[in-house]
């Protein structure tokens, strides 16, 4: 079936969304995005992904072309059109197509900018196998720029980190810079020790996750003790259970790191616990 | 008059030259690119882009979909079409539109590269004011990814760094990492000091300048001491002269670095004659 998507102001069948070769995004990656969940045709933590729309779209100095409503509209529309029950949402707002490729912005009272959005259909999102098996990552030096709480579309690097993970037989690759996990190529990433949920803390260093912040909130109210700090791989290697999160795929526990098990090698119990309170809280909390 | 452009083999009106939603170089900044000056008609070192280009493929494992000699008829056909005498002709290869999101990979049996070309007429390319005047730099922190050997189109933060430089009343930017500078936004960076010419050595943490390397090799043949090296912007300041190189700019004097005026706040002659020469062997040897 052929999906409808969103493109300034129209909807569309997918093969007929097109944007101008001279839009920013496709000549300078000068855009930004946000991936939304959604589980029983309900999206998840809708507001926390255009809230951090909007800081993007600030700290980039680019105008937010909608209200949160209109944003909500939209997003429940293409729910609707495209029968999504378990999926993700895709938005993207570059500054637009100015006609001409030049390093300095377009006026926006005469360059719109350009919005996206289409479906990813995803049935079992929630009942992943990966998330009752686990993955295993391997590590790559984190070699992105300086803003990687700008959720940019410079994703060529965490690209090409999936594509080095698949190649060492592994799922996915966590970034070390300066001797320190920042973060996964699309994730935010945590060890467990003891009582202890360790996260690297909030900097121009990682994404700001939207599912970061739900399953930390979750976890304090779950009296467990949160520690926002880096660590290293060794430590990882050493945790009693690892994982990561992501607006897609929740709380994925990792089970090895760099080749080595952790634990016994399968998904600890306390990523196990905290995937089922947030699917659990968020699908309450869906709109 | 509406430019004509290429697009995935075809010659068209610029306003209809439109890529998928679902192009990686739209979402995902994986994209490669090349800028070629004309002048006269003919182009200005094509043989350094297209083997540049082929560079930047290889290191991001995508294929060349066109030969050197495909490449030339594209370029010239665009220059006889838009009646180029003196402007640019930018090209960018990108991974492609798989049809939907995904950090990994399409085959490339099934998802052929996006090519696009595009003109830019600049009549009075190389006869510039700001060659005779001289351009002001401001210096900011270079927080670019680490692989800036490779010209792909993550161009968000030269693109910031061009709006820091002209909010600030400046014409530029140099990247400053560790204390010391890499290059500008869009263009490698050089002192004069004496006889000396000296410029950052190459590296992942710059481009691979085509105008760079054609320029040293003039340097030398003219006598001058080429040293690769970094300098600081401390050095600049009190340098006899500072300059940039670019495919479009070709060489470009340098009058001022954060509000300090080099020498006497003119081109210095060292920049004057190597434009002068680049100018004149490269319009020689244009084809």
């Amino acid at each position: 079936m052929t999906r409808t998507v969103y493109l300034n102001g129209e909807f569309l069948p997918e093969d007929e969304a097109k944007v101008s070769i001279f839009d920013r995004a496709f000549l300078m990656a000068d855009g930004v995005y946000e991936v939304t969940s959604v589980l029983g045709g309900k999206l998840i933590d809708f507001d926390g992904h255009v809230t951090r729309l909007q800081r993007s779209l600030d700290e980039l100095e680019m105008v937010n072309p909608l209200s949160r409503d209109e944003w909500l509209a939209i997003h429940r529309k293409l729910v609707e059109i495209n029968g999504i029950d378990e999926g993700m949402i895709y938005l993207q707002v570059s500054r637009g197509a100015p006609g001409d490729r030049d390093f300095v912005w377009p006026d926006p009272a005469t360059c719109p900018p350009t919005v996206v959005l289409f479906t990813q259909n995803k049935p079992g999102l929630a009942d992943s196998p990966a998330a009752k098996k686990g993955i295993s990552v391997i590590s790559i030096p984190d070699i992105r720029w300086g803003r990687r709480d700008i959720k940019t579309t410079q994703l060529l690097y965490p690209s090409m980190g999936k594509m080095l993970a698949k190649k060492a037989g592994a799922d996915d690759a966590w970034l070390v810079e300066d001797g320190l996990v920042t973060e996964g190529t699309s994730n935010n990433a945590y060890i467990v020790k003891g009582n202890q949920i360790i996260t690297r803390q909030l900097s121009n260093d990682i994404l700001h996750g939207i599912t970061r912040a739900a399953v930390l909130k979750f976890a304090r109210e779950a009296q467990m003790e949160v520690v926002e700090r880096p660590f290293t791989i060794e430590e990882a290697q050493q945790a009693d259970e690892a994982f990561v999160t992501s607006a897609s795929t929740f709380v994925m526990p990792v089970v090895s790191v760099d080749g080595a098990a952790l634990g016994d090698g399968t998904p600890g119990r306390v990523a196990a616990r905290m995937r089922e309170i947030y699917l659990d809280e968020m699908r309450k909390a869906a709109i």
